[in-house]
């Protein structure tokens, strides 16, 4: 149907593709259908109890606040919370540090918006986060993909890339989105002294590094790179912007995630935010701060670590009896995903395609790479699931896959 | 303080520009300070009770649902609200129609981000709202400014500014920020009719529309253009995208607006919308559904428009009473704001100054006209403070104003 406006969107319109696998994957909600597709915490450690008491003590006693415009930087003692959690994993910041955004979309999105002219190359993983990419595309971002193996970016690759002058380098170390790969520390201190080298600053996303369920705390690219530059009496001026979200340490569905960043930076990004939204809902914030009160994140984060842990046991158990022959995964130690490479022939978007007919899905890697390439990969969720779930649907995504690469099970032990 | 990140800004961060003006009204959030500054609905008629009882039933009946992530396009049957609500005021849709946003801040710039190509023109009303100009500047609009008059855009210079070639046209039909004018009837045709003669389509900003305290309810632009051009099976395809929001009906604090736009647009914007937030907050939706259900907007909007008629009438008594000779105001029928025009000669920033030290405060007029003028013009919110403090306000002011025009209310009655 013509309308009026058909003719009148902007260049960059042309960039914000409607992916085809969405549309597939919006299937994936029908009843019956296994999904280890989206990127959803398990509802199950959803502190529903909590967040009602909190929403309860904060409209009985400062209603007419959290129903009220607040401000663009967003609500002070939150942000005071969250300088306090992010200090005991080694991120010491103030108050002038710290935006908060809209979910961690949103601080890619402003960060975009405040950073990226068009044509601008920004050094990432490959692959990396979609979520990202999206963002980005509509500023007209161009990539310069860095391979990345099981300790994270090749940092080797890394100074050839750099000589493509990108803006800045984007990384997620830990558990990351897809891979579930962690970054070793001699690959976090090779990018830090890198970057520091040719001036490039890093951009570090950081939504999961709270879900350990292994192995030891590996310190943050920002905390390595603040103690190459020494202190600045408490005001953070480094070269690293570092994201993390209360999407999956307390609930998504509230939308709240956070920024640090040299104080001049949040001041443009609290501009951008201004004329993107004005500010995050003040009662979603007010009930977060009220929430972690009395130290309830870090209880909450090991609870949903057990969850987790659990999820992932019983996923890279159901891989090992139903794969057949010639798929690899990895073992993450932590987070949401986990990465399946299929042999080389095989096209996971077609695989996916039969998956569903037998109800079970997930995400083709392909569009996680920048540059092309992975389409022999795929994305698997373990937190959302349950462990028979899990076992479930593993068991029926074998079956397409001894089906699809014409082997057998009983085949490979012959 | 020097950081890696200074000499890497975009262009368009340039255009973002740090307000002297919010730097002085952050003043007037200390205490004993009279604001007629914000737009800040009054905080007495927020529903704390029934908005605390809702958030207990969804938190009880649909926790997992209400924290998880949700879909871009919004929570279905808020959007199925929004359709029944804005039928009653003509305006017919189908939820294909509506998208959901984090405020109309989002709206604003989401229809930037999908429309404007840098050097676009848009026209617009001169004085129009700031926060459509703040969105839109970062993409680099130029604007086309019509006249506006006590019975809004002068249409009749409309169709000189319609050669420039303006994208699309952004009007405030009714109780418009800053100056509570509402546009007349005629001038809604005029404008309608024009648009469609010279194909350009219209955004139409209506946030204040339901708070009507006198007159007849006007028809929406939007419902004058589909009456133009007769219904299309329940789906609208019309020239004009409309705007309103859940901030003055319900609380502010919870960042709900919603666009309606022909199905096509919704999807641009939807694709825009998740890049730059995924989604607005899932919980924050189900609440507003939840309290609306059984007709609490209808009853609600009624109450509001009670308080703020009185505050209205005393901010108008309280001018009559106070201003000197040479100042002019609005008589709005609704919404939140008036506009004072003084003497020639006077400036309202320089006023501003002064009116701080004696502790009240108000929006100067000049930044709402986009290609400058109306630096004797102030923008006056009545809906916030209460009726004591207008009082005391308004005499502040009109002390302020009498020193600082050189006359006396003594002199003019001589």
């Amino acid at each position: 149907m013509q309308t009026p406006w058909d003719h009148r969107y902007a260049q960059r319109t042309q960039r914000m593709k409607s992916s085809a696998i969405r549309e597939l994957l919006k299937i994936t909600s029908l009843p019956g259908v296994i999904s280890f597709g989206g990127g959803l915490p398990a509802p199950d450690v959803f502190p529903v109890e909590e967040f009602m008491d909190a929403c309860q003590r904060v409209l009985s006693t400062q209603g007419a606040t959290a129903l009220q415009y607040g401000t663009t930087e967003g609500y002070l003692p939150l942000r005071e919370m969250i300088a306090r959690h992010t200090a005991r994993y080694g991120i010491s910041v103030s108050v002038d540090n710290i935006l908060i955004t809209s979910g961690s979309q949103q601080a890619l999105d402003l960060l975009g918006k405040i950073f990226i002219n068009h044509g601008d190359r920004i050094l990432v993983e490959s692959p990396t986060y979609l979520g990202a990419l999206q963002a980005w595309n509509t500023y007209g971002a161009e990539y310069v993909a860095v391979p990345f193996d099981e300790n994270g970016m090749v940092t080797d690759e890394l100074e050839k890339a750099l000589r493509y002058g990108p803006k800045f380098i984007y990384v997620l170390p830990n558990f990351q989105n897809p891979t579930g790969v962690t970054t070793s520390l001699e690959r976090r201190k090779h990018l830090v002294e890198l970057a520091d080298r040719y001036g490039v600053p890093i951009i570090e996303d950081d939504p999961y590094g709270q879900l350990r369920f292994e192995g030891e705390h590996l310190p943050a690219v920002e905390v390595i790179d603040s103690e190459i530059r020494g202190s600045d009496h408490g005001s953070y001026t480094g070269n690293v912007i570092y994201l993390s979200t209360f999407s999956k340490i307390l609930a998504p569905g509230v939308r709240l995630a956070w920024v640090i960043a040299p104080a001049e930076v949040i001041n443009k990004l609290t501009q951008a935010k201004q004329g993107a939204d004005l500010h995050t809902a003040t009662f979603n914030q007010m009930v977060a701060h009220e929430v972690g009160r009395g130290g309830f994140y870090d209880k909450h984060i090991r609870k949903i670590c057990e969850v987790y842990r659990e999820r992932r046991d019983v996923m890279l158990d159901a891989l090992e009896e139903h794969m057949p022959e010639g798929v690899h995964w990895t073992h993450p130690q932590g987070g949401l995903f986990l990465w399946v490479t299929l042999p080389q022939n095989i096209n996971s978007a077609e695989v996916l395609v039969k998956a569903i007919e037998r109800k079970v899905a997930f995400v083709p890697g392909e569009p996680f790479f920048p540059s092309g390439g992975g389409e022999n990969t795929m994305r698997l969720n373990f937190s959302y699931s349950t462990p028979d779930l899990i076992n479930e649907g593993i068991g029926r995504l074998g079956g397409v896959l001894r089906e699809y690469m014409g082997t057998s099970k009983v085949l490979e032990y012959k």
